[in-house]
């Protein structure tokens, strides 16, 4: 049997990594008045729905999938929460 | 007295917003053999620290900040979860 789970992927720059979008964001932050906003960091939010017949394969699946093509792993970590859904169940 | 809080912020695509580079994702998924995902949906992952005299003030300077900068409230939905940190707890 089939089971279904969403994923939520978190893909964040590993800490040794610059992040020049989120220095952009809190310089334009600032000129907005918001002085006390510090260490913007800008990582990637992926929902998705994996097939399975268990979770243990679709976690193996999910760390392929997140090293292969949702991340660059020089540069970024990732993690992941596993849900079995139901069948009609959808993403964000 | 001024507290730090770490603010993990999700912007994520309203549900009726195409996500064309979802779409890719998947279609390069199905590529790589992997024919069990679907639904990928991108959203954007922030962490930031904001400094504030409490909790309420935070939220507030939080939800502007998200409107005015973060995300575009016409096709984006935002969440935030906010924990109080020691001075020198770091983002991601």
């Amino acid at each position: 049997m089939q089971r279904k789970y969403l994923a939520k992927i978190h893909v964040t720059l590993r800490p040794s990594v610059l992040d020049p979008a989120g220095v952009a964001v809190q310089s334009g932050l600032q000129q907005l008045g918001y002085d006390n906003v510090e260490q913007v960091r800008i990582g990637k939010y992926i929902e998705l729905i994996i097939v399975s017949p268990d979770e243990k394969k679709a976690r193996q699946d999910l760390n392929n999938i997140c090293d292969q093509m949702l991340s660059n792993p020089v540069i970024e970590n990732y993690r992941f929460d596993l849900i079995e859904v139901e069948s009609q169940t959808g993403v964000f």
